[in-house]
């Protein structure tokens, strides 16, 4: 039946039932001449037809679906990725099924299950810790799968993020360069893979400079979030040893440490610089404008879409991209002060 | 033989093959107890059975899937609206194709009939412009379907909205209070719905306050961004009349007049009070802190699904749903100085 109705809109544009066929798939439109595109759509049209996705997905055991799954949308890290997404999956004709998981692993597993069942193409996978089950899943079944924004530590899954390392040893230099020596960290959870990253890059690059680690400077949010950064710098506080510099693990837990600093009456960046990670929408306008690396969210998740696509075609390789980060300095950080309130 | 499977996982939960397809049903599993339904995934997934939901698309005519049409899920206006979707259809078993129209109305029209080749149950659609050609196909084919954060001027389209009139009363009745008479207004796009009713609403606002319209002191911004509102505020100042406060069409417009005001040495709100709308994220920490109307973007996300399911599950009455906001007051507005400098 709707083999009979295709036939009619190839009849109706002139050309060859395949033809039409091509023309109406988004998957192999591009391989029409637009002219007859736009005729067999016209042809279409007119004649009410309509092509049957869950008819042609049966055939051809492909959906031209990718399952997303996000742990919260509403997060102001996730919509540029999304949209890099979005964006490079529909130019091949592909679209993207949205699912939030909010970092509940039992959810995670019941969406990818679900995802499953609907024939998706290939899986995105933003979920943020280290160890995850799904991604084990995903390798054993051989589900094309990408991880973003972070690294597959065990599974053999390819995974687009962005270089944390790399930004880490930016922002110690950077401070280094200004002078300080007595430098806090407020990590991300150490069970995500960026949290571990950023932890692990800004101590190897300390130590390079040659500037000691003091373990009671160091303090590990339990969420990345401004209440998580809150509570992570009233503990470094507490443990009263002095510091000119906080390093955060991304510009939610610095917006923490801002607050509390005022709340102290400690300037910032007079008495303490702050820096951030991520270059979130706003850091250049919040008050200090905040210096923190910026992380190119649109271009990765183009790539994550690219090397989906890639694997879904066919290439099963599994790669590591990791995409290169700019250090944007900005008010919150200046020359520490030395004991006696100069100027380094 | 998806059939025969179905019954092997029903004969190992030891249940009637009627109830384990429903267990496996995102849509019906609601009906099953949990712990039969519990039974039922342990025995499919020791059977290793999966759900085809492409067979089951054709049989049901359902997909379950819901097609989201959004200018641009990277603008911070749109991500809390996307999550409070998400949420909803995934507690109804329901899941979301996420498409991005940048506004382009060829693509919307293109995505709209790509989405439904996909056999979407129905659409929620976030694109801005007041008269859309999408809205009376829809109403036309009769798609469910649901028009968010805009009303649906011509066509039969349920919508859910803020209340985009009730926000500019509260803002116009704030800066009366304060003093304020010569209020200069950037609006945004008058082709849009909410450029349209909100600027429609300051004005009878203003009015019934007795406030007298100044048409020098009015600008429409060609684009709901800061660049929007920086040209906007630029007109302003070069047309040379006098005024004590700015109320803007969106928070992104508002940004726009500040850095303007800065620019010139204007100081906001010692001159000029600013006011924005929506309050997005960060903007209790911008400077000054904005003083905006919050709109509940989560609540119209999750109004805007509810709806659509209620219209999936056959309740076919257009429904207009506003949600009430609420004025933010902040440091960007305080009282109007008279032509001496001096507080009214």
């Amino acid at each position: 039946m709707a083999e009979a109705r295709l036939r009619d809109v190839a009849r109706e544009a002139g050309v060859h039932t395949a033809t039409a066929s091509r023309a109406l798939n988004p998957h192999t439109r591009d391989r029409v001449h637009p002219t007859t595109a736009a005729r067999v759509d016209a042809a279409a049209r007119r004649l009410g037809y309509e092509v049957n996705s869950a008819a042609r997905a049966l055939r051809t055991q492909r959906s031209e679906m990718i399952g997303v799954l996000i742990p919260d949308i509403s997060r102001p890290l996730y919509p540029p990725l999304m949209r890099g997404i979005v964006e490079t999956l529909e130019q091949h004709g592909y679209t993207a099924i949205l699912s939030g998981t909010d970092e509940d692993e039992q959810r995670e597993r019941r969406l990818f299950a679900s995802l499953r069942a609907r024939s998706v193409d290939g899986f995105i996978l933003a979920t943020a810790h280290l160890h995850h089950p799904i991604l084990d899943d995903a390798a054993r079944l051989g589900v094309p799968t990408v991880a973003l924004n972070r690294t597959a530590q065990d599974a053999p899954v390819s995974s687009v993020a962005p270089d944390n390392e790399g930004g880490m040893a930016d922002v110690a230099a950077h401070l280094a360069a200004l002078g300080h020596t007595r430098i806090a960290h407020i990590s991300g959870p150490l069970d995500t893979s960026t949290g571990q990253a950023r932890a692990l890059g800004l101590g190897r690059a300390l130590e390079a400079l040659g500037i000691r680690a003091v373990p009671e400077l160091s303090v590990e949010a339990e969420v990345y979030s401004i209440s998580g950064g809150v509570k992570a710098t009233r503990q470094l506080l507490q443990r009263g040893t002095s510091f000119t510099a906080v390093v955060t693990g991304n510009d939610l837990l610095a917006l923490g440490v801002l607050d509390v600093l005022r709340e102290n009456r400690i300037a910032c960046p007079d008495e303490v610089s702050v820096t951030g990670f991520h270059d979130l929408p706003m850091m250049d306008r919040v008050s200090p404008a905040l210096t923190t690396v910026h992380v190119p969210q649109l271009d990765m998740g183009r790539e994550a879409a690219r090397l989906l696509l890639a694997q879904i075609g066919g290439d099963r390789a599994v790669q590591h991209v990791v995409l290169p980060v700019e250090l944007m300095v900005r008010d919150s950080t200046t020359r520490a002060r030395d004991a006696n309130g100069a100027r380094a």
